[in-house]
């Protein structure tokens, strides 16, 4: 459970709750206002009508937290983060006015929906590398607005993060070296005046590329679009003529050859598809009076 | 073109693009304000990788626009909403200063990909039930945050919007009966007091469900997790019983199925997938000198 | 009190009254600050000071509970929306720290002045048209930053409520005509491509207007500016044309001559005057030591 | 024309225009969205339905600028703030794309009619004391979020300005003194801590009252809820007791009376109604192909 | 303590604890969350690391709140605004959590520091004027974004505030008059249409200036940039010419001369320096285990 | 120039400018708008009145970039960040309308001589240690609201920056290790889980702390409140131990001592004075008609 602490300050999940109800709300659920009594009591169960990966739980809360208002909802997780749960499993149980809950109940369920889909996904491709000692990361391909959530489930579901944005980490990437041309200026101009706390990786596409990136001393090398004995040679060259840099493996990865990958040997293999492509898992909130 | 204009005030399409930005670029791309000097130009090209069905040209300008500031970029965009694409087609093209060009770059990607994904996937559904006379329509199963986006990329894959938040159409479903007991009951009280401009909506899993709605007057019946045997018994009991009463149809509808569903007669088909389980399409984003 | 919900999630409650202290408490109310100890404790009372039915107690209370912050401050309700209270009235009494009593005064009697005047008025409207069944709706005609507090005053008073906003009801007006030129054409496009919950209304200024938007086959018609014989004589062509379509009044309609109008049998009379022309009814609040 | 810039930062304007047509626009027009097409060009005018003194040009601007995003609309004023025009003048024409000219209808109107009603009443106020060398000034009795607005239009038609909110101005008011007792000890504790460039005004309800007051040496006086007769033998007092001392009236005064109370011979009369009770002027927008 | 309250509404404070927590925390506090376990709790205490005069309880208090969420945390202030403190004292001491604790750390110290630093000179300014009767002012020389908060600091350091901002005073400055060139018709066009309750200041610079502007009627002068005899000349002529005018001298004052400008007999001596060049007095949070 | 660029996006610039601008200007200038005509133009410069190292003039464009809204102000630098102007030289020219310009010179000013204060200082730290090779580097003492800015004015003067939050970087402290206990076990929780591009640094006191947090394989330490021999020790410790290590000084340091810290050979000295007691330097508006 603590990992869905990581990087999701409390302050941030109640705002996308509430982004979120605003959308969804509008200017009211005019079906239950008109239908159900302001003082009516129910209770509702999330269900999961799929074995899936719980990923989700704290926004669902603040979901429900936003819409109950002073009116406080009661919410009661009954598993945790990362727990694989089989069809049928509840996920957590809400009580507390009607209006509020129902007014909650799809926004609640996309989210949930979501983030379990990729925390599901993910631990498949953790599974398919297991054993292997390659460390699996996200990628920056993620949902505009969801970042934070979306690489939490990805936690959740066994992975590393890679960088949360633009700022925490510097990478080289095709597109930059394409506008300077030189790995080693670009590695120097980064070294002089970037925070000391930030490590340098850099993109290369060939061999040729990686001796010129380790010549200029980074941190990390990202091998894109190699195949995995592409990969295999890269990571002997590296492992050979500078111990410590990190190698990360990108570009075409999937379930089907995720491992072979992992064989070559590097120190991380990132998936865009762990968040741009999961779909969502099947969750249902069933109400009941009370 | 026109299409994507239903529904997305700009105002709206500039504040997701912000949004998505700082999230993104938080406080500064280091990488590129360091290698790239302020008043480098570049030349950049959305390129297809694969044949997809084109969606969210308008919010990737909308995140140039503001990438730009002041120092605005052209944006051409070289294709339409809504055109099938073959790998390798050149979407758009951006000119201008590379430090903003790369700034948008994975964020114009992240929302390129994503819509156009869920346009590609919409597509594949409307041709699966072409000549039946049924309409595809979306759900609220949507991303938090990009409600409008994701639904003006389903018009453009073909099919129509359902409602887009719970304050434009009543739809009294299962949960509201469970705490109501009593459709009659139900629809009275809306019709009184709702709107005089919003139909009222049922939704039903069973024969009876359907006689008692159809009695008490509804404007359209939702059909839930019904086979089309089902479906084709509840729609011929509407035509004869009441016959402008609108019958959509959802519920474990996929690709292979839908055309059954299409063919027992429904007017409307609902499909979560459309947005909640659309894989991101695969375009990337070309950088060059100018 | 129920009523007061409809369409009023509390969180548009609480952004209403920290708007509105804001723009009056500015950088802060020196003169309470300064002559008012910090832990002097206050009772005050709403007294009504001629007959009005009330409306504006929900948001009242959120400007208090905005105000009070922290340090809560008791809002004790002694009357519900829509009574109809005489001189005199005690409407609420609040009890805590004497400051932030005093910086909610004026914004708190100003929207309970406001409210309870469009209630009151809107309740005069009801009582003309008195057992002749038809209804009283209300429009856009709202103050701006105001319309859902409006539109519940409205409710509170006895009237229903007519589109919320352009993006709930489709509504075909003179000014579309004016750019269109054929009501068949307006309509067919808007069925084609509109949610299937959203009904159709088209404004006509004469019969023959009328009959076009009949066989358009439109759900309601809105008649402007027309007289009440003439008015007759198009719901006449109405129930014998297209029974179930409702007929909308409009237009140069005042508590003088609405009797007239509601005679003619429509089903609908929209005002604007209830919420554009209602003068706020007179309220103080009454504060001592305790 | 200058008058309207008074306090009105423009961005002020900006902010008030986005607010208003969200909540109206919601979502989308989707009436006109659905029947106009995007390329459509539109000349719209606003004309004056009976005499009134125009208000609220600047704002109706601001909207049609907001509405217009990146294709701007042309707003031409035909007028001025606080020009008294005949029924049929028109105020201002707009030319541009039709869409976003019917989505900025509702709202511009909504303002116009609002504020050219302020500016109207404002002006029988200020006509009824011509020649008393009275000056006519408003309260904070305006509505939630138009303060500044309502404020100008209240200039614009020929009165000034009383405080703008609890900062700008120190007055001791009937509440206060309930709980403090004595005006001399409250008048000693502002003086030692307000900000120098604050005035001190008190509320006071008797002769004796008025006494306390100036002896306590304040800026100004209110006199509340008096008869002319009283506020005459106040103003005398004042006028030989503590010369410099500004008199304002206030409590109970309407277009019938305040003449009498001008003649009474203060400085200052203040009337709530300005603002809370001021109906709307009529006006329309007509709008034509071009 | 009274005074921290004066015009700080509770509601800005959170706001500046938020906006200040998501500059620093950003999207996590990556180390904290790494290395401490989210139910660890801890003690934490506020330590003066230099003599000092404590200003900025209130504000330090609403970082933690802030911080801490739903899982609150206990905050016990041990002093008072405005006690001066020897090194070693303990401001206030926190319990609860350990990782909002430690998130809240930094932001806290900053404002803590910073507003005591002011406090601490404040107090230096007064205690250099002690016994002339002259006040010391602060000025609108303040650090953006936290006017309210200095402002508050310099009271709780003894002196009092000037305006807060340009709309709650006139104070018609050199620039002003460099534009109109005529003090006389400045001022007229003020007092005609300003709100009754705001004072009229003017700059002058010299001997003639301020001739002119007591001709004018001004409420209080601004001599600017005079050596303390030349202000002794003119407060003579105030005095003498028109006694109730206050006199308020600005420009080039410190520690160092301050007295001499204040034995000149001015009323007001506002310092620039008390916001905009303040030090940080030293301040640290210490934490242990609990 | 293009220092300033990094890290600062121009929204940022443009979101700090409308709310300092709002915190000044409030319900608006009203001096300006009762004193000056419309109208009126001016011109305006920003003038030195000490020598100082430039900072802030994209800030302070910004914001006069915000008051001049739709009338667009020209705003003209006469010289670059980073340069050392003499007492007398000109910074910049704007010109347009009096009004805004007049709106923003308080503004402006408390930016521009604050960053302004900032860098020279900065300069005066770097000249210091001129030719020890050592960078100076800022901390996150920091003012709240600013930190991007007064960062921006660090690299300007001449400094690196440091982390700029909690999530770019690792940096262990002395109140982690109080709670956690282990260097060695805090170090083995961050490396298994912190994103790959974030360095780690730790805090030590002592020799023997340094011995433990190398041994841990941290990638920087600070060393924190030590002696300039006691940095001495622990430079030749690290470069001997662990040659890659980056060596930060930090604690009690000031112009006068750091040119002895420096040559103790660490790789950075970090210095919190640089924003937290910078004081503004001198710089004047001076306006005239145009």
């Amino acid at each position: 459970m603590e990992e869905l602490g990581l990087r999701r300050p409390q302050a941030a999940l109640l705002d996308l709750a509430r982004t979120a109800l605003q959308e969804d709300v509008g200017r009211g659920d005019v079906t239950s206002l008109l239908t159900i009594a302001e003082e009516t009591q129910a209770r509702a169960r999330f269900v999961a009508r799929e074995a899936l990966v719980v990923s989700g739980l704290k926004v669902a809360r603040a979901v429900f937290f936003e819409a109950g208002g002073e009116e406080k909802l009661s919410f009661a997780a009954l598993t945790s983060e990362g727990v694989r749960v089989p069809v049928g499993a509840v996920l957590a149980e809400i009580e507390g006015l009607a209006r509020p809950i129902l007014a909650a109940e799809r926004v609640s369920l996309n989210l949930l929906m979501h983030l379990s889909g990729i925390a599901t996904l993910t631990n498949r491709y953790v599974e398919a590398v297991d054993g292997t000692g390659v460390r699996i990361v996200d990628t920056r391909k993620t949902t505009p607005g969801l970042r934070l959530a979306e690489k939490a489930a990805v936690r959740v579901g066994g992975s590393m993060n890679h960088r949360f944005g633009l700022d925490d980490g510097i990478l080289i990437k095709d597109n930059h070296l394409a506008l300077i041309g030189d790995v080693a200026e670009a590695v120097r101009r980064v070294r002089t005046k970037a925070p000391h706390l930030l490590k340098i990786e850099v993109e290369v596409e060939s061999l040729e590329a990686l001796k010129a990136a380790l010549l200029a001393g980074v941190d990390a090398v990202l091998l894109d679009n190699m195949s995995p004995e592409e990969v295999h040679r890269c990571v002997e060259l590296v492992r050979k003529e500078r111990p410590g840099t990190l190698v990360e493996v990108s570009g075409g990865i999937d379930l089907w050859n995720i491992r072979s990958y992992a064989e070559a040997g590097p120190d991380l293999i990132s998936v865009g598809a762990l968040t741009h492509s999961a779909s969502s898992v099947d969750i249902s909130l069933e109400v009941e009076p009370c």
